[in-house]
């Protein structure tokens, strides 16, 4: 079984695209930070990391996280102040690369995903194997906000790309808080195919 | 393969408890409508009924789909517009197995969901078996919000109940929306397995 302690998540709001193609840094969605601390803390994840360049959000959101890990909150509900724990707010990659790094002794390698079909990706039982293959290798799943993570940012920055999520017809617009919750519980889920 | 115009999800906003373990009504989480409008959407399902006891709340929820289906976001988000087509507001669960029931020409079968350990429930392999040996019989699968469904609508209303999502630590406090992204996809999902 792959130990998912060793395993991060990454939430980019940079560099992503907006509804018009063009490369923006998106606003933090409140209940982001809410659902995927919680899958994090549900899957045994190593850590959550937020990545947003501007600050005036990331204050915003560690204003948020304070308030229910220290602040009123965190009497009101512990499966809150449980989750947000684990959840961390950074203003770029690199951050995320060398925090993972200093808690994992060694690189992380990056695995991006996508909902748009590119030239190289890997599937999910492809990734599993490759998990299960190297228990000792810690790994960073990135996740895009907004209209995707860009294209340059897909073929240059990473070492993986998952293949979109098909469905049943052309339609493929998952919210980025279900996308995470179906992927992760594709590669680490460990009662998918019990009877 | 099980057809998914077959398969309907309801989210029941009543009978469920709140944190002390009162039966309440809950109140409409915006995104709730659209994270499970999308997945519907995506995995081709037959349709998603909100369902919500308290007028007010009913017609709240009706003005948001009416401003993204037909209102001033029709024109600005194709894939919100899309996914909405598929969204009903209802007062009860009655209504919700009627449409069912007329959309189908036969009563659906009710599948529930928790977050709890109960004495009888079934594993989401068995599910899948269960929707692949009958493909002419439609299948409601209900979600609860708040702290859950309650053990009494549990017991009595429904036809199946299925096994809670384990993850690897003790917590499991998923949100609705994380939640029903897995049990749909690991019911329903064509990729799950494929190299």
């Amino acid at each position: 079984m792959i130990d998912t302690k060793k395993i991060y998540i990454a939430l980019l709001h940079y560099p992503v695209y907006n509804k018009q193609g063009e490369v923006i840094a998106s606003a933090i969605t409140n209940l982001d930070l809410h659902d995927l601390a919680r899958l994090c803390a549900t899957y045994g994840l190593g850590g959550y990391y937020v990545v947003q360049p501007l600050e005036l959000q990331r204050k915003l959101a560690e204003k948020l996280l304070w308030h229910w890990r220290e602040g009123p909150g965190s009497g009101y509900n512990w499966t809150r102040k449980e989750a947000f724990e684990r959840v961390k707010v950074v203003a770029d990659l690199e951050m995320v690369k060398e925090r993972v790094k200093e808690k994992s002794k060694s690189p992380a390698k990056l695995v991006a995903t996508s909902a748009k079909k590119l030239g190289r990706q890997i599937s999910y039982k492809q990734m599993k194997n490759l998990m299960d293959a190297d228990r000792g290798q810690s790994w960073l799943i990135i996740f895009g906000t907004g209209w995707g993570l860009t294209r340059e940012f897909l073929e240059k920055e990473v070492d993986y790309v998952l293949e979109p999520i098909r469905g049943r017809d052309e339609y493929n617009h998952l919210s980025v808080r279900t996308a995470v919750g179906i992927i992760l519980d594709r590669l680490l889920g460990v009662d998918r195919e019990a009877d």
